[in-house]
């Protein structure tokens, strides 16, 4: 142990400071202010209103920022001895993705050799972190924060590819990325954790769990998550009456999936009482299985059925599926992401399918974010387009993140052993506990003979 | 206890499944999205401006959101032991009301024989989740999820009729709802609880007080409610410097009245020490107080005067009117709505005749939410009419209270009983805590066998 | 100590409730709402807009106004034993300050004898408060309310002087506040702590540091700091594009900041472990430095540069400054503001001269906040103006915080005794805690006898 905290000692600031000089680098050669004066023909006027106010986007960025940084990041905080690396490497890993996610995403957007930020780009270079987010979910305790570092790299270096494919070139519908930003965050993540699959902890951890108060901090992910996910489905679509729609379909869809998915938790749990991590997680899978079909006119019940469908999906993944993926594949799937994010994802774009296949995107059919033309009309809109935008996400995600693992899992990125697994007393400066104060003859040094040992 | 656990297990799922397939059906029958072509002579065009962009409404909705799900909820988890239930419920209650709220609402306002959904439309559902929020404060600890799922659809159901008659027959101002929303929520869960009293928590119960860091938990709630309480009391008045009055207002009248709140609460307590459930509730007395005439031209001043006196009763009404209320009237109210909401509310609704009286409304006139016609200005801003609005929302919540209350009471809602009150190991799968893991030799097993007790 | 706490009961709510009705007097002769009517030829048709919509920067207000009582409050909530007073006396000192902001920075703008208050004038309200509460960081557990209160008076009128010669008289550009408020802030209270150094305290307190979970509520206060601080720099910015390239520098420079803190933090500590304090509060010092030049067209890369920069300076100051500054100069800086909002307030200020004299500035020059007439153009834009308001800053914080900590010593104001310092208990009721609670035999009183002691 000593010798591997020795070596974090470098390799972590090493990685951190090299990367940051090389991003600053790369932002003074390629990145400027958005001045408005390439929006004549570009995206925006597909909208129905071109943008005269570069803030008018604004508040809904500020919505996704509290999504990505305090959503996810004290929704991870359920564990009782995680809470610092939880928020504290979300913090980490959101702040430095968002940077990569500017330059991956605009290097298929460059105007005169130039990548122009305005509100619009920064809510994108918000969304490729969540990528990434949704990934540290599935590995959450188990991985060094310079292996992180790394899966950001690569996982919203691949996302931008695969961003690029499905709505430049497949021009597939996809406004609240059921599928390119939620499947492909699961099953990325799913894969590394394959690839990091740890025998050691098949028959659990102790710190694997929560205590009452960490339950109560992730709440304040959840319910932040669940707030304002309308905004995320909705940042980019199409401002105006399509903009109001993936409101109030995800707004619906949420209401429906927290009845669902609270009434299945009580159904399936010992004596009908509910269990924190599927109100945690599972009343935000409406959220996400309206995303890809938000702002098409499925009506208000149709995103209501969405959402309860996702609930029950979502409740019953975690009670019966996960066990089973960590026995029989070797999947370790800490905080279950695959029921949050990937089977609804899933569910997201089978839904968009079906929606499109049932005209239900004309009315609403510049949906996508990045469109370049006037031409997306003559492509978009066919139900194999979206089914092929569903494998693809699932294609990049599996295989990208199988490739990210095995270089995750090379010996050199101090990623914790077993027995450290879950603790932040690997990485961080843990204060003494109350009790220990109060208790100090007995059990004193606890907390630092482990962080130590 | 096993029988009653066994119970919840079918008969929470049963109810909430139900509840929500019937609503699901009921928005497919009645509900679409605003396409907004129906307001051309609708009651928008009575504001100041014309509103042309139909996501202009949605950050003061956002705003509205955190309070309903993050303020109310958090500020319930005071509870040593009830955090789960009361931010958990708090969800489950809001996003079914919501939707009950939609359609209880959107009946008086049909187009066509459909109920048109804009962001106006949510922020009003929002509002009359409020209301039941209010009204579990008064019985939380106390009742089951699916007592709380019943009183959910009375309450909003019978607001939704007050409502009515106040905003559109009596054409009375309230546009903060001290009367329709606080007061009427206040009322209606005292009633309720009156109705449940339970002689056996006379004495207390240990589950019925705060832990340190669950004092910090609902201050989480006690701030966001204090910060955008200016939204609350704005979201639906005219918008232009209407709204922007409605703003300064509610931000000077909660400014006052946490001075007066600390002044007091140090002034009554022991050794003049400040009292947490004061300074959590009663700073927040002055949002509440002057929400009546948060549009009016009542001077900054008279904003300030408004807060200042609601911090006050409110802090008077926590350590010198609920025990009396407790011990006399066998009126148990867990959170003291009638400090928070019920008598700020009843000092708004009086400081709105005074106000409307002294004509502080008229420059304001159009700020009833819920205007059908042009023809409010001959009827509006009488005091009568105010007095009116105020009697009726107390009296719809005495009495549709006693009714729930008795619906409530029947005996195979689940209530718990009084040694379960308070505790979340009834509804939920607690974790073990750190202590115990610690001490296991002692009492390994303390909260489990409490929850199974 | 009885003597004491009985000379709290009266003093503390008789200078709150005098402060408060003073206040209103003063709110009744002198302030009105804004009625949009003197804008004519004010300050506002400086910018590239014309702000029709008087709620225009409301939700910019609101991002501040979370920053102030949320951010703030909870970043300081680190303590153990100090959480109640951090985040309610943050609630108090913000509730009072933001009202005798209103006065003191409207005494220099009236009209017609009146201070008209619209949201921009919220906004700076709330600015002013921001000062106190920077200040209240290096004074945090050692001071009554009482002294809190004095400090507040005498901070923001002594600011309102600052921010008027500085923005009015020099002409300089400080969009961001990096001296005007937050060199400003921190020096100040360095100033106080000078004075009111305790000898006592030279070799630490026992509560003078955190437990695990008040670390994770601090990280609420930081995170919400960080995403919202685009909004801060760039609230009074000039609509358009000259406010987006603020929100685009400040997010940068945040970005890059939280590299090089968790890289210092890592380098620095034992075996590579990161610091909380540092999480906590370095990674905010980006958003402090680039303050100043956040509106100026410094280019993205300058942006993070900046922010870069700042991380490091911050993180070393916390590492290796402040035990020199304890233990040599007899500065007690609590929470380490000189490192937070001293140090990368003066970087910001320095970057504004730098910008300044490289011409940055030119291509958008009316940002200052409050700036009079059209003549602005004439004067500002030197970089000797901004190393005069650099020295202003400096001088009126040291100064005033000296002059301000005297009038603090002065023996009647309740300071509380060394061993009760960084201790809730000698001004909040507190719960006994639940493992006294189980505990009861062994040392059940144990909090009640030490707040009592």
């Amino acid at each position: 142990m000593p010798a591997y905290a020795t070596n974090m000692r470098l390799k972590f600031p090493i990685v951190a400071l090299v990367l940051e000089i090389v991003t600053i680098i790369l932002f003074a050669v390629f990145v400027v202010y958005d001045d408005g004066k390439h929006h004549g023909h570009s995206e925006y006027t597909n909208g129905t209103h071109h943008t005269a106010n570069p803030m008018e986007l604004y508040p809904m960025f500020q919505d996704v920022h509290v999504m990505i940084f305090i959503g996810f990041g004290f929704l991870m905080t359920f564990l009782k001895r995680y809470g610092f690396s939880s928020v504290g490497f979300n913090l980490l890993l959101a702040a430095f993705g968002l940077q990569w996610g500017l330059l991956m995403q605009g290097l298929w957007h460059m105007h005169d050799g130039k990548i122009k930020i305005s509100i619009l780009e920064m809510i994108n270079a918000d969304f490729s972190t969540a990528t990434v987010l949704i990934s540290f979910g599935a590995v959450l305790g188990k991985t060094s924060p310079v292996q992180l570092l790394i899966m950001t790299i690569l996982e919203i270096t691949i996302f931008s590819i695969n961003e690029h494919l499905v709505v430049n070139v497949l021009k597939a519908h996809d406004v609240g990325a059921s599928m390119i930003i939620h499947a492909y965050g699961a099953y990325f993540g799913l894969a590394v954790a394959r690839v990091l699959y740890r025998p050691g902890l098949r028959n659990g951890h102790e710190n694997d769990g929560s205590v009452y108060h960490s339950d109560l901090f992730a709440m304040i992910g959840t319910v932040f998550l669940w707030m304002f996910w309308p905004s995320f489905n909705s940042a980019i679509a199409d401002q105006g009456y399509t903009q109001l729609t993936a409101v109030i379909n995800t707004y619906l869809s949420l209401a429906a999936c927290v009845m669902s998915a609270y009434a299945i938790s009580s159904l399936v749990e010992h004596k009908g009482k509910l269990d924190m991590v599927h109100i945690q997680n599972a009343t935000l899978a409406g959220g996400v299985a309206v995303g890809t079909c938000a702002d098409m006119n499925i009506g208000p019940f149709g995103a209501m059925l969405i959402g309860f469908v996702a609930g029950i999906i979502s409740t019953l993944g975690f009670k019966f599926l996960s066990p089973i993926l960590a026995s029989s594949l070797g999947i370790q799937d800490t905080c279950g992401v695959h029921n949050l994010h990937g089977m609804p994802g899933i569910l997201g774009g089978l839904a968009g399918i079906v929606s499109v296949a049932l005209g239900k995107a004309e009315k609403h059919q510049s949906a996508a974010p990045t469109a370049l033309c006037p031409f997306f009309l003559l492509f978009s809109g066919s139900p194999a387009m979206q089914a092929a935008a569903l494998a693809s996400s699932l294609g990049f995600a599996l295989i990208g993140g199988a490739v990210t693992g095995f270089i995750m899992k090379l010996p050199f990125w101090g990623q914790p052993p077993d027995q450290n697994c879950f603790d932040d007393s690997i990485y961080w400066e843990v204060p003494e506990e109350e009790d220990e104060n109060e208790e100090s003859l007995a059990h004193a040094d606890h907390s630092k003979n482990k962080a130590e040992a």
